[in-house]
């Protein structure tokens, strides 16, 4: 593998996991000093964004949002009962690409990568790949 | 043009399309083995993801989703009619990014992807951009 | 800075920019012909994406649906009382990745990229990372 590295979380029914440490431990590892870094998500039920890493409210109110925009529906037709965690999982997308500069990734103050489970628990996986700039 | 691969695709109303194996022969024709592929649509009421590819139900209810989430309103203004659309299509998104290691894509066992149509009928095309590494 | 380019803006309340000939201009100055362009908000209540650059009513039409999908909620317990502005930027997205090709941006016809302010006023930054192709 070049550069490409691989991590495995256990979740809860519906949460968001910081994984900015690992994101930045996979960037650390691959010794890369600029480029880009691709985060993904191989599940359909779960994501990947970026958003605030200081209050936990907003985590909170997110999840509340989204499954007031998202709700379970009686008219939905996959067995799996799970339909509204797939339409979470591509508003809010599979994967995350960030900038790096300095050895470092460029991230706003406020700014944390996260694990988005939206149909959970289960142990899940996601990818972070460091392009190194030519 | 350098690993750079267009496609057409001819479209209903409002459908989701699975573009996989076309990614999937840009990669093979490129002969890239390590990288990332960088999949675009160049429309704005049409869009890209990744989500389920085996139960056919899950883009039915995908629909249903979004429908109920951005429907058309009386109070938009755009002539055209299709203002939903364009909502739809910033929400999903018009492009993905992928990691391409062992000259494969890296995909989840139940991860397609997905051209998707909020305006059709339409003749549309879609870009697969396939960037080797260094 | 290697082919990294930082800009500011200042915004109103809510509103989407058209930055376009700002990541041209980047892609100008980087000198790059063939590779992609990765443009990233750093703030965790706006956001980017790729839309109609014509009929300024979709813009209009658009923020007017986000905010029905996602309203301010009484339910929300984060004390700054902009949790929405937190759902709409993880909907949009805080980046969007180009190709370029010819030394151009591979864009539609009908398409801009837009900077989304979803609270402000404030003077906001974003960045455009081109990355050329080996």
């Amino acid at each position: 593998m070049r550069m490409l590295y691989k991590y495995t979380i256990n979740t809860e029914q519906e949460n968001f996991y910081n994984i900015t440490a690992k994101v930045r431990a996979a960037l650390e590892t691959s010794g890369v000093e600029s480029g880009t870094a691709l985060v993904f998500c191989p599940h359909t039920t779960a994501g990947i964004t970026i958003n605030e890493n200081a209050d936990g409210d907003v985590v909170r109110d997110m999840l509340l949002g989204l499954n007031k925009a998202f709700p379970d529906r009686a008219e939905f037709h996959h067995a799996e009962g799970n339909s509204h965690a797939h339409l979470k999982a591509s508003c809010i997308g599979c994967f995350v690409s960030l900038i790096v500069e300095n050895s470092s990734l460029v991230l706003g103050r406020w700014q944390g990568i996260y694990f988005c489970e939206f149909d959970g628990p289960r142990e899940r996986e996601f990818f972070v790949k460091i392009i190194a700039e030519k």
